[in-house]
Order: C-alpha cells, then sequence, then structure tokens
C-alpha cells in the first residue's frame, strides 16, 4: 500500500489531473445518459403497442372524437414519469463508480466501505425486490399504455375507475365509493372496460311450456324498437341480437340477447332491455321462469 | 503484514492523523446524512401522491372542513416515523465504514470479523426478508398517505378501523371489538372507506306479477322524499338514484336503488332505505319476493 | 499498477493497436451475431412444432383454404419479433466486452464501475426475474405458434379473442368487450379454440318416465334433418351423434348429443340443436325435466 | 506464511501479548453487549406500540382495574425472553471473531475451518430460514404487546385462549380443548378479542308480513330492559342499539341489534338477547322467518 | 502480465503447439461426448421405467398386438429428442473451456468477457428457470415413457388427447376440440387414461322401497347378458359386477355396477349398460330416485 | 508451494508433529462436543416449553396419574433421537475441518476437491432444503414435546392417532385405518386432542314454536341427571352447562350444551347426550326441527 | 506459473509419480466409497422405521403370515435402488477431484473449464432442485419403507394401488383404471391404506319419530349376526360396533356403526352391512329418512 502523503509532487499533480479528468468525463456522461433516456422514452411510450395493436387500436379512435389532445397529454406525463425514475438510477451508477474511482486513486481503501453498504445492501436487497417488480410492472403498464386515470379496469384485486395511477401502484375508486390503493407488480393481468365497446347480455328465463318461436320473435321485436330508438342507438355499436336458446336449466328454458355498447354504458342498456322485454312478455302473458 | 508495534514514530503520527480525519469526516458526513433524510422525507410526505391524484383529492377537501390542521399534524407524524427508520440505517453505514477503515490502518485483521458477522448476518438476512419488506411496504404506504388513524380501511387479512400504523404493522379494530394487528407487507392492496364519498346500494326483489312502473315510480318517490328532509340530505351527496331492473332472478324482480353519502354513513342510509321502501311497498301491496 | 503517462512510445503504440485490433473484432463478430440470429430464428420460426405436431396440424390445413399467404406473413413477423430482442442483447454481450477490455488494456481500474453496477444491477435483477421469463415464454410462444392474432384462447386469467402479441403480453378482447393485458410468463397453459375443429356438446334432460327407444330415435332423427340442410352441414365437420344416457341425474334422464364443426362455429350449431330438439319433444309430448 | 515454531522470542512475546488483549477486548465488549440488550429490550418492551397505539390503549386501562401489577410482570418476562435470545446471538459474533483472530495470530490457516462451517452452515441455512423467521415474528410480537398469556387470539390457523408464547410458537388451546401449537412466523395478522370492547350481534328474521314499527319498538324495549338490569349493564360498556333492517333475504325482514360488551363476554349477552326476544316477539304474536 | 508481442519465438512456437493440442483434444472430446450421449439415451430409452414397472407393464402387452413396430418408432424418435438437445449443451461446455483455455495460453485477458457473460446470464438464469424445468421434466417423461401421441391423459391443466410432444410442452386436444398447450415443468402429475384398462361405474338410485334382493338380482341379469353379446364382451377385459348398496344417500338406495373395458371405451360401455338397466328397471316398474 | 518431496529432515519432523497436533486436538473437540450435546438436549428436553408453558401443563398431571414413569421415558427417548442428529453433524464438521488443515499442511492443493463437493453440494444443497426443514421442525417438535406416540393430532394434513415420531416425519394413523406419513416440515401448526380436556358440544334444533324456557329446564335436567350417575361423572371435568339459544337458524331454535370431559372421550359423551336429550323431547312432546 | 514443458527430468518424474499417487488413492477410496455406501443402505433399509415405529408394527405382522419373504425381497431391492443413484454421485465427486488434482499438478489452467461448467451448472442447477427434491423424497420414502408395490395409498395427487416405484416417481392405478405417475417431490403426506387394519363407517339415517332405543338393539342384532358367520368374521379384524346417534341432521336421525376389516377390505364389508340394515329395517318398518 501507498503511503498516504505522497514523497514527491510529480505523481501527486498526475494524481490530481486524473482525478479531475473522471470528475470531467463522468459528469459528461451523466448528461449524455440523461438525454438519451428522455429520447428512447418519448419515442417508446408515443409509440405504444407497436404495429399490431396499433392497427387494432385505429378502428376505436373513431368512435370517440376529440381524443388526440387528451391522448398527447396522457403520452407526455408517462414520459415524464418514467425518465423520473429511470435518470436518478442512471446517476447514481455513474457518480457512484466516480467516486470509487476517485477514492481508489487517492489509495484510500474503499473495501471496508463496499463491505459496510454491501451488508446493509443484501439485507435491503431481499425486501426490496417487490418494489421493484412493481416500478418494472409499472414501467411496462406506462409504456404499453394498459390503462389510463378516468378508465374502468378490473386489476383482480379490484374494480373500479382508476383515480391515479404511479409507477409503484394504481388507484381505483370502486362502484361503493372505496378507494383501493393497488401495487402494480401484484396485477398479473388487468381488464380495461373502457376500450373500443362493451357487451350487454340480458338473460331471459321462460317456462318450459312456451311457445319457442313466439317468445323468439316477441324478443326480436323488442330489441328492433329498441334500435330504432334515437336516444338508445347513439350509445349502442349495432343493432341488439337475439342468439337463441343458451341453455335449458332446471326450471327453465334460457333466451340470450347480446347489445354492443359504447364503453361503459352497457349496465345502462342491460337495464332498459329488461324492462322492456319483461312488460312484452307480460302484454303476451308468458310466464318467466326462475 | 505490518507489524503490530510500529518501529519508528513517524508513520505513527501520520497513522493516528489519518484516524482522526477518518473519524471527523465520517461524523461530519452522519450529520450531513442525517439532514438530508429529514429534507427529503419532510418533502416527499407533503406532496404526497403527486400531481394526477392530487387534482382528484382536491375535489373531496371540500366535503369536511378542518381538515387542515389534522392533516398537517398527520404529515408531521409520517415524516418524523419515517425519518426515525432511515436515520439509524444511514448511521451504522457510515460509522461502521468509519471503524472497518480506522482497524484496517491499525493493520487490525477485519477477516475474522467480517466472517463472524457474515455468517451470522446471512442466517438472519434470510428470515429478515419479511421484516424489510414490512418496512419497506410500510414506509411508502405513510409517503403515499394510503390511510391514517381513524379510516375504515378493508386490508384483506381484516376489516376495520385503523387504530395505530407503524412502519411494520397496521393495528385495526373490526365491527365486533376484535382487535387486528396486520403486518403492512402483506398488504397487497388497501380498500379505503373514508376517502371523498361511499355508496349505499339497496335491491328490492318484487314478485314476478308485479307492476313494473309502477314500483318503479313508487321507489322514486320514497327516494325523492328522503332527499327532501334535511336530516338525510346532509350527509348524502347527490339524490339518490332508481337504476331499473338489476336482475331476473330465480324468484324475482331486482330493482337497485343507489345513494351517494359522505364517507361511512352509508349503512345507516340504506338502513333508512329499506325501512321506508318496505312501508310504502306494503301501503301499496306489492309483495315482496325472496 | 502502471503509471497512466506511459514514460515510452513503444508499449503505447503497441497497446493502440491492440485496442484498435479489439474494436474491429468486436464490431465483426457483433455482424455476424446479428446475422447468425436472423437466420436461426427465420429457420426455428418456419419449421415450428416440428416432425410431430406437423403432421398433426397437416390434416387441418384442408378446411380452410388461403391460409398459405396469412401463416406466411405471420412467420415473418415473428422472426421480426423475436429478432428485435436477441439482437440488442447481443450486442450489449459484445460491445460490453470490448469496452471492458480497452478500459483494461488502458489500465484504468474497471473494479469500482463493476461494483457500482453490480450493486444496481443485483437490485434489479431480482425484480426482473418475472420480465425475463415473460419474455422467454413469449418467445418459445411465438417460436412454437400457439397463437396469433384473430385466435379464440384461453389464457387461464382470460378468455377472449387475441386482438396483439407482443414478447410480453398478448392483449386478449373478451365477450363482454374487456380488453384484457396478460403477462405471457403468468400463462402455464393456454386453449386454442381455433385450430382444426370444435364440438358442440347438447344435453337434453327427459323426465323419469319418458318412453327411452323413443326419445333416442327423436333425437337421431333431429340430427339427421339438420345435416341434410346445406346451410348447417357447411359449418359441421361430420354427422352430430346421440351418444345414449350420460347421466341419470337427480331429476331427469340425460341425453347427449355431439356435433364436430369448424372453429368458433359450435355455439350456434348448439343453439339451433336446442330449438330444434325443443320443438320435436313438445311435437311429441315428451317432458322435459331439469 | 511464518514457521509454526518461532525462532526468536521477542515476536512470541508480542504475539502473547496480543492475544491476551484480544481476548480481554472481547470479554469486555461482551459485558457491554449484555449491558445494552438488556437495557434496549427493556426500554422497548416499556414502550410497546408508541405513541399513537398508546393513546388509543389509554382508554381500555378503565375498564379494568388493577391490571398495572400484571402488565408490569408480563412487560418483565417479554424482556428476559428476548433478551435470552439476543445475548447469546451477541455472545457468538464477538466469541467467534475473537478466535479467529487469535487463530489467525497464531498462522494457523482457518480457511479449511470455514470451508467446514460454510459447507454446513449453508445446508443448515437455507432450511432454518423459517426458524430465524419465526424468532424476529415472535420477537416483534412481544415487543409490540400484540397478546399474552390468557388472551382470547384468532392465529389464522387456530382460533383459542392463549396458554404459551415462546419466542418460535404460540400455544392456545380451542374451545373443543384441543391444544394448538402455532409457529409465530406462520402468524400473518393476528385478531385479539381481548382488548377494549367485544361486540355481540344478534340478527332477528321476521316474516314479510310484520308490522315494521311494531317490531323495531318491541326490540328497543326488549334491549332497554336488558340495560336497566345491573346484573347484564355491568358487562356491557354503552345500552344496545337496534340498527333496523339489515337486509331483506330470501324468506325474512331481517333486524339487526348491536351490543358493546367488555372483552370476551358478548356470547352469553347474545344468548340472553335471542332468548328475550324470542319471548317477547311470541307475547306479541310476531311469526319469525327462517 | 506478458507483453502481447512475444520477444522470442521460442515460447511462441511453443505455445502454438499448446493450442494446437487444446483445439484437437477438444474437437476429439466432443465426438466422445456426443457418440456416448447416443448411446447412453438409446439404452435409457429402451429400458424405461425398469425392472418392477417392466414386469407389471408385461402384463397387459397381451392386450393389443401389433404394438411393437409402433413402440420401436416411439423409442428412437424419443432418444432422437433427448439426444437433440443434450448434445449441443455438451458441445457448448466443451468448446466454451476449449475457447477461454486458448484465450488464457494468448495471455488475453478473460475477465471482462466473462463479466459481460456472467452480468447478461444471471439476468437471464433466473428468468430461464422455468425453461430448465420443463426441459428436465420432458426429459424424464420421454425417458419414462409416461404417454405418447394419441394417448388420453389428464395432465392437471387440461384432459384429452396427446396431440405431439416435445422436450419443453406437451400439446393436448380435449373433447370440445380446444388444443391445449401446457408446459412439461407445470404438470406435477399425470393420468394416462390408455394404458391396460379401464373402468366403467354405473350408479343405478332406487326409492327407498324398492325390494333390496329383487334389485340386486335384476342389475346381476342385465351385466350377464350383456356380457354373453360378442360386440361388448370383445371390448371387455372381465364379466361386470354388481357391487350392492355403495350409498344410502338422501333420496335413494344407490347400487354401483363396476365393469372393466379395454383403454378408453369405458364411456360407451356406460352408456349402453344405463340405458339397458333403464329398460330393465322399467320392465320391473322399480322406481328410479334422483 | 513447498516441494512435495522435502529436502530437509528438520520442517518434515515439524510438520509431522503439527499434523499429530491437529488430529489429537480434533479427537479431544469431538469428544467434547459430543458431551456438550448430551447435556444441553437432556436440559432442554427435561424443561420442554420453559416457565410460563410449565405452570399451564402442572394442572392436567392431576387428570391421570402414573404418567411420571411414561413421560420420564419418553424424555430418554427424545432427547437419545435429537442427539443421534446433532452429534454426526457435529462429527463430521471438526474432522472434516481437521482433515483439509492436515492436506493443506503436506501442500496438497485442497481447491481441486472443494470445487467437486461444492458443485456437487450446491446441486444437491438446492434440493435438499426441505429435508433440513423436516429435522429442524422435528427437532423443535421434541424439544417442545408438542405430541407423543398415542396422542391424537391434528396436522392439517391428516388427523389421527400418533404411531411414531420421528425428526423427519410423523406417522399417523386416522380413523379409517389409513396409516399417514407427514413430513415434520409441512406441518406448521398442529392440534394435539389429548393433553388436559376435551368438550364435548350438542347442538339440539328445537321447531320456533317451541316453549323456549321449558326446553331449557328440560336440557337442564338431563345433564344433571348425567352427571349425578357416577359412571359418566368418572370421565367428566365438570358438570355440563346449557349454554342457551345459540342461533335462530333458518329452520330451528338451537340450542347448546357443553360437556367438559377428560381427552379423547367426548365424542362417547355427546352421543350419550344426543340419546337422552331425544327421548327427553319425545317424553314431552317437544318437536326437534332439521 | 511453471513452464509447460519442463527443462530438467528430476520433477518431472516426480510428477508422474505424484499423478499415479493421485490415480492410485482416487480408485481405492472410490472402492471404499462403494462398499461404504452398499453396507449402510443396506442396514438403514433393514431397520426400517426404528424402534418406536417397530414396536407398533411387530403388531401387525400378525394378521398375514409368509409375508416374510416377500419383506427381504422387497428390502433388498431397495438397498439396491438407493446404492445406484448414491454409487456414481460418490464416483462423480472422487474422480472429479483427482481429475482437476492432476490437470493442476501439470501446470493446465483449470480455470476456464470450471467457468464453462459453473455457468451451465448454474443453468441447470436451478431448473433440476425438483428434480433432487423427488430423488431426496423417493429415497427417504423407500428407507422408511412407507409404502410398496401393491398397495392401496392416498398420494394427495392421486389416489390408487402402486404399480411401480422408482426414487423419482410412484406409479398408481386409480380405480377408473387411469394410470398416475406422481413425482415424488411433490407428495408432501402420503396416506397408506394397506397396513394394519380399515374401518368400515355405516352412518344410517332414520326418520325423528322412529324408536331410538328399539333402532339400536335392530342395529346390534345386525352386526352380531354378520360377526358370527365366518365368512365375514375371517375378514374382520374385531366385532363390529354400534356407536350411537352420531347425529341429529337436518331430516334425520343418524346412527353409526363402525366395523374393523383387514386392509382393503372395508368397502366389501360396509355393502353387506348396507344391505343387512335396510333389509331388516324394512322388516321392523323403520322409515329410512334422506
Amino acid at each position: 500500500m501507498q503511503s498516504f502523503l505522497p514523497a514527491a509532487w510529480a505523481p501527486a499533480i498526475a494524481g490530481a489531473l486524473a482525478i479531475l479528468l473522471i470528475v470531467v468525463i463522468a459528469l459528461i456522461l451523466r448528461k449524455i445518459a440523461n438525454r438519451l433516456i428522455t429520447r428512447v422514452v418519448r419515442r417508446a411510450s408515443s409509440s405504444s403497442g407497436g404495429s399490431i395493436a396499433g392497427r387494432l387500436r385505429g378502428k376505436q379512435t373513431t368512435t370517440l372524437e376529440g381524443l388526440d389532445a387528451v391522448a398527447a397529454e396522457r403520452r407526455r406525463q408517462r414520459a415524464e414519469t418514467i425518465g423520473s425514475v429511470l435518470r436518478p438510477v442512471a446517476s447514481i451508477v455513474i457518480l457512484g463508480t466516480a467516486a470509487l474511482t476517485v477514492l481508489d486513486r487517492l489509495s484510500i481503501p474503499i473495501a471496508p466501505l463496499l463491505t459496510s453498504v454491501g451488508i446493509v445492501g443484501v439485507a435491503v436487497g431481499f425486501g426490496a425486490q417487490e418494489l421493484v417488480k412493481d416500478f418494472i410492472a409499472g414501467m411496462f403498464m406506462l409504456l404499453e399504455d394498459q390503462y389510463g386515470v378516468g378508465d374502468v379496469i378490473d386489476a383482480g384485486a379490484a374494480v373500479g375507475t382508476v383515480e391515479a395511477v404511479t409507477l409503484r401502484i394504481t388507484q381505483l375508486r370502486d362502484v361503493d365509493g372505496r378507494v383501493w390503493y393497488v401495487r402494480n407488480g401484484t396485477i398479473t393481468r388487468v381488464g380495461n372496460e373502457s376500450q373500443g365497446w362493451s357487451r350487454a347480455t340480458v338473460d331471459v328465463p321462460v317456462a318450459y311450456a312456451s311457445d319457442i318461436p313466439a317468445v323468439r320473435d316477441l324478443l326480436k321485436d323488442v330489441v328492433e324498437d329498441m334500435w330504432n330508438e334515437p336516444t338508445y342507438r347513439s350509445v349502442m355499436v349495432e343493432e341488439p341480437q337475439v342468439w337463441g336458446i343458451e341453455q335449458i336449466s332446471d326450471t327453465a328454458i334460457v333466451f340470450r340477447i347480446s347489445a354492443k355498447t359504447i364503453p361503459a354504458r352497457q349496465a345502462e342498456i342491460a337495464r332498459e332491455l329488461r324492462i322492456r322485454i319483461k312488460s312484452a312478455l307480460d302484454r303476451a302473458s308468458i310466464a318467466i321462469a326462475g
């Protein structure tokens, strides 16, 4: 090991220059890394989902206008959120390396430092796995634009309207007003109910003794009437369909009606369909069976 | 390896100076680290949830006044709790490193020490994973202000009113008076029922033979009457809604009524609604069906 | 350790040449690796599934014509997707090695760099396991051509039509219009309903007192009539079969009818069968039993 | 490597002195560590739960007198139990380090020893994870005073009265007399039924046709009568409340009555309430419905 | 570290010879390894299951003739599949070692290379665990000949006919025509329905009031008649047995009949038995009870 | 590295003496370790459960006499079983260390040996985790005397009478005569039904219309009669109690009777209670309701 | 590092002798290891289960004669199976160590070899964990003789008759003829139905109105008659017992009869009991209730 106080000046000056060089290079590298991150993240989040998904999503942009500005803002926010996590990580790596190199240059032993940091680091590292998992999951979720504030999603642990999205957690409000904080890493699959269209499915149980063709025609009339009303047509994507006998259950013959609606309006349409069908069956004296 | 007792005085003095320097630097670094932690934690906990969440939460501050002082106190406590864990960790790292460097300077072999500590450390480290997980989960929960003392939460393992929050555990009291101690790391998602509003949902099963429009009007009258009473209006956020036929069940036509209330008052409103609806249906001689 | 500023020129020139050599070799190796990856991936994805599976799949190519162009396009896209992940990995390994070798050649200490990268790497590595798992699962799924855009699959977490496939996630839309994002690594088994044929199974519960042979003949007549109609024959693979008494249940004798159809048409055939059977039983006055 | 038999006496004496010094320092350090552990544990267990929890628990100390001596004894035992585990761990680390340093001083190779211990250690270490987890869980449970001997707890795996608590296991006796040994590390959440108060909840199903206001008044009379009897008042915390219609079930209108009692007396109060309500309903000829 | 350009020729020639030797040895070792793998795999797959299983399986070879050629072909394919995975692994180990030794001989630093490969390797290694698991599971499954193309198996995740078997996945087609891709490593137990024999089990519920001995005799007559018909005898292994009262259920006395058939024909026999029993009971006016 | 064949005799003799010393010390250490293990284990198993548990268990020793000899024998066997595992482990560590030290002394390279053992060791180590877990669980189970041969326990995986206990597995026989082999490490909690007392709980459902006080008195008479009979009194710990209305179920008012018995006799007492209650209710013409 | 081509002959000869010595020692060690394994395994498998279990199992050897020869053969096969796995492992360790030592002696660098093997080894090692687990589980299962070919076992994943046992898997055939391959490592507990005795349990539900003592006597008569018949007595271990009222169920008073039989004959005895009881109840006009 070299002495702590150098004997001659020549190596000291060389050393000082080397340290200066290291610091300058580190600062330049950090600047480059930050720019790179900004550019990569921006590009990645603007082309989210890639070509195949892009074409499919292309269709649904026609259903609601004026979404472009919202989408652009969302994209900008996403790029910022991801960058705000990646940038400090890059800085820590570059500056930490520079610091260690300088210490090494100065002949200061870095083994004790590494030992201390290592022991604490391993202890924390195991426990922090889940944290890293959450951040990685959140990053990809944002990059792939799986959902955003305002979407109704099924995150497994909870179902509701997204109120906030961070890299670590997703915050939902369910139908009872409960606010759910779900860690992104625990969401293995997510269902988004606010993309493209939704389907209202109404099952109508009629008694075994009912006249099947008559019931079928009656149901067809009900859905046709509803399709012809502008109020409902504006929230439906196509004319509702009577799918026939879905099941011969324990107690009834079950007919199924399917109606494609714009996102998040299916419950409303289903309720209206149920009221109209009940009235029509009553008028035709066809018994509903449990 | 150098001799244990140094032959000449010059290196001894140089060594003593070096050790002194190490100790002084360590103490200064520790002071800086503590200040830094205090500042970072305070800033993080005062801007909890960030911009997107902030705007959404902004709305709900109007429902209950005088919360500002409570929130400030809560924020201060949170910052203190988190700091009380991070500060000793920083101290251990800095002082440990200093101690090892001094030992190394004195030519005392530190390998045996590291070996002993390492063996015990690994043995404990594996088992302590969950502990670290709990602390990390607790820290983020506090930083994001997911819930506080007095909130009614659903922590998965238990549902109840929060009685105490530490970095390791959350203490709840459920409706039967049972006190639950839940480790923060085991809470993968949490539902807070005390933020913004709650919804009371009342299902009314009526017999198949009932007159649907009449039932609908009757239910509308009931909720309107209730909305017009100041006692109930003060705990409701908007006029209750009759959502129509939610389900054609095995034995009945089920109507659903929804009422948005201020947090934690939904059960009360639901019970009042049920009594009023039952009386109204009795008066109108409409049969309830199981 | 050598001095940072070399004393004589000879080793400096030798060093510069060595560095040049390293860089040139690295660039050549990278080019070779990229070509190799392209070729291997293309070959692997064109012979997906291998000989045994190939022969079995051979049969089903007769059911739908004109699929060759689609399949070729799909194959090309798969090769591209996989290559786009493998190529950067190879580049990182080769260029990283070259960079480290050059640094080493220049007598710049690389230990501090490795330490910084290592600590961050381990911290991230644990959390990134799942990410790697997703990519590996996605790669094999693509290579084995388990499913493609447009197929109806059961991915465990969700069932629906594939809308997009990336190396990390599979995007489905279920029957209610919900869009599901499922991580490939969480799909331990996948069921594809769009390969070869599907089967419609219809259970007919008749009362205990029914005349068994009569019911059997009646059901046989129904399926024969249907098989003779060109509309339905075109979507069926073979004549539907009456399998006999499948079960003596709590309340009925249950007959089972099985009809092989072309993929994704089974629900339609099953509904038509149910309507026809119900009518036939009504005509023959045979009671259905729950 | 130095020769095993030293040639001259001077270094031998120096070595002997060094060894003596090591042993003395180790013994002093051990003494200090033991004292430190005793003090820290005692302080930690006397301020269990900290400020927030303390204030809440403060209320419940009024419900039962004479608990102070019991609590002090419990606290002392807890401190002792925790200390009895931490002290040997500290001793092993300090004495092990000293032993290795001495061996190293004597130029005896310690690598073989470390290898043997290491191989056995790793083999055992993996399997002992759960053991360490149990001890850590037990230590925190004791420090936080989550439950003690005599409390009725729900430990997930078993519900019953605590008969013994060690750092590794909790021993319960359930209502059937079965003795349960539950490892502390497997208790992710624990519910303590013996803190503060318990609630007796009685559901009363009455027929649809019942006169709702009459039933309500009748129930109110029953609970008021009971509250006025000193025998029952002494075990209740506040007057029982009639909460109204909790549910319109399949077969009945369900009223709910809630009574806060002192801990562990809720079952008794609930049974008495049921008998009185049944008699009152019989007297008023109101039909109970399943 | 030696100079990159050697000063004298003697060591250079010695080095070149050493490198040549290394390459030659490596190629020879690889050839030997490949041959060894081929031989071991072939021997292992021809004696699949070993002595105990062999004797048991010996019996069932009498049930179906002409299987020898099929089995031999299957065995050859299995050996090939396993060899095609083991051979590249052996090549990578041997050639990689040779390459590293040559680099080392040439005084080229290999640490940077190992570092780069190591970091990527660990990152991928964690995620690839499942992949290795799948391959190992697949290898043993093939060696033990647990199932082959055409067998009907229950793989837990899916039940159906095996369509293809690779080292990584098993491809099944279930009864509804769905094609399942199941990773071999996720199959913890597998049930093969196509080995030796299958059993048809038919439960006959008769009313409490039935004459027990009469029902027993009647059932015995039915199975005897069926056993005497050549069509059914050819698919049955032994005469069906009436096992007596299996259960006194909620609503009926349940008789059980058991019939051993050749593999995969049990459903057919069970259906025929049910039809015959129903007719016989009708003739004897014995009531079936749910 | 020293030459393999020593040039002069002096170091050889010194070396031989050193080796002799190492062997002698190792043998002495081993003897000491064995004695220590014997003493520690014996002391630990004689004071099983410690002070708190001891006092509680103290009560139950009065219920059955002559248990002292059995307990002493059990304790001796436990100490022997645990010692038989710990002793070889200690021997392996001590002798292995000695062997490595001797090899090192003889200048024989031990790195290759460690490498071979290490590779096999890691491969086996991962898989052997569960084995070590089983042994550790078994050791603590024995030390804490959780159960012994003859006890009826609920081990989660199986319930039955303990037939044998080893450090790795517990062997039970359930009520159907099935013998269960349960790995100790998989038993996270165990319930012992043979310690102290058991409780027989009998629920008596009576019709809604029953006279509640009359039923109560009748039940009290039944249990008093039974308590007065010496045959039953000898197996009961205290007089059975009538707990009142436990539940107002769908179809009945349910009374609960509780009887504390000596261990494992509760089923017998419960059956006798049911027969006597049924007869008493019949005599009093009170209807039982499902 | 020594030169590859030695300058003088003396060290070369010394080296050659050393290598020869290493090889000879390795071969001798291997022989010793193999013998040791054979002896240890044989001893371990002949004293399977140890003293406590031995005494208990002693009783059941009286139930079936001529089992000694079978048991001896089984024991021999077990020893052979275990030895066939342990022997190659020992050989690999000893020969691998020798090979590495020889390479090291020849001054051939072994680091590259270890690196290659290490990288592949770790990659495979993680995936092979389960394989090692299976082998360890299989080894202990064989040593403890938990079950053998022909026993009926409940392995959790499947229940059936054991057809083959290897160190990795257990092969069962269930009652439907399905052949199950279960990995030994996935069997956490196993129930063996073929050891000692089995119990037939028959529940007899009679109507509430039945005369309890009369039913009891009638049941006692039935079991006594059956016990007196030699055909049934030979398969029963003791006289069947009438246990009294097991349950007052929703619809009936349930009596329970218990009969201990020799292993695997309980179903037969239970069916005969049911037929006899039904006839006896019919004769006595006592109604069975669901």
